[in-house]
């Protein structure tokens, strides 16, 4: 089957989710964020997805701007940077994500080849609006679908089945994309045809799926179809 | 109520985790992991339990044995070291995890108090009955409960469920001991009365429930009955 429908995982995979804390670190307010913004970016992204996961299995379900701001507490703790101007600063940033660099144009001929495109995303629904409206990649986008929708994180099958109510396609007509080894695992196991997007060079997970493709950026996806 | 049972998680709580790795770079066979080994302890651990996380909310159950190796295939991996014996020899070592130095002391005090005692881990049968013969600490263990017997790793209420089961306890009479933030979280947020075990001196995590006590060891805990 043909792929007629290109979803995106969102946090890290079309936005640069370290771009906060290096922001953050270029201003003089923070001048201790200077050498600590790199830890502080990994282990904000560490705790906020361990958050979703232990939440999803426990089934105790709040937004992802919560568990986001709880894994930014986490780390701001570590690190003993209590800064209630600073942690609203990185949550202010955290909302206007920059896109890596391609993904504007890579977006844009998608569109230009016929191709339904979507975000799939723990983001709650504001965060991923406000998110796309910075960027300005809202006319390449055909729709932002949050696990809000079913009240459950990725992968449950829950999430993975908002694409085929959304858009009354067969799993093997999607091709997913993510930068997360283990949500790229979760959508193959699912049955959606999957693009691993490894920038950090990452060893491969060892889960219950593999991606189909892994590719080091989001260049040559339009190529791949 | 009076607490009249005793439940501790098994892997980083009685045992430590992190000895097999410590314990190889010892070996002169494996003179890399001198340097790495704590990065492969580290990175072990983080993926064992991230799949266990993982498979559990895809609903992609797989014994703890099954986990263990995967994650320490990612961890060799990210270092660089692709050695099947020393891959052999780390699993090896994970099956006969040395315990914590006050645990003898600390569950004989226990059952000199007459309380009953258990551990309650993901780990499967066969890797829990190794490590506590291994250890020399069944006599004072009246159960070695496994997530085996409900087929989801924690922290989903089933597991929890099974303490109850196996002593026809109610929940408050329980204490539940982990040095996993996550673990003393689910368990807090399940209804027992829970010691966190912070042996790192890492921060709280931000879940839904906190854990009642924290404790830099298990030293002190019949102290507290």
């Amino acid at each position: 089957m043909p792929i007629t429908t290109c979803v995106f995982d969102a946090y890290g995979t079309l936005f640069d989710v370290n771009a906060a804390a290096a922001q953050a670190a270029d201003d003089p307010d923070f001048p201790r964020l200077a050498d600590l913004w790199p830890a502080v970016a990994r282990d904000w992204r560490r705790k906020q997805l361990e958050y979703t996961w232990l939440r999803a299995v426990a089934d105790r379900h709040c937004d992802f701007w919560q568990v986001t701001q709880d894994g930014l507490d986490w780390a701001l703790a570590a690190q003993g940077l209590d800064d209630p101007a600073l942690r609203a600063r990185l949550l202010a940033l955290y909302r206007q994500l920059p896109t890596y660099a391609e993904v504007p144009a890579m977006l844009a001929a998608l569109k230009a080849r016929g191709l339904t495109t979507a975000i799939l995303s723990n983001g709650s629904p504001d965060m991923l609006n406000a998110a796309v409206a910075s960027a300005g990649i809202a006319p390449q986008l055909d729709a932002i679908l949050s696990v809000e929708t079913v009240g459950v994180f990725k992968p449950h099958a829950r999430v993975y089945d908002l694409v085929g109510a959304q858009f009354g396609c067969a799993k093997d007509e999607v091709l997913f994309v993510s930068s997360n080894g283990w949500d790229a695992a979760g959508a193959a196991g699912y049955g959606f045809r999957t693009i691993w997007v490894n920038r950090a060079g990452d060893p491969p997970d060892r889960l219950y799926a593999d991606p189909h493709h892994t590719l080091g950026n989001l260049v040559s996806i339009p190529d791949l179809l």
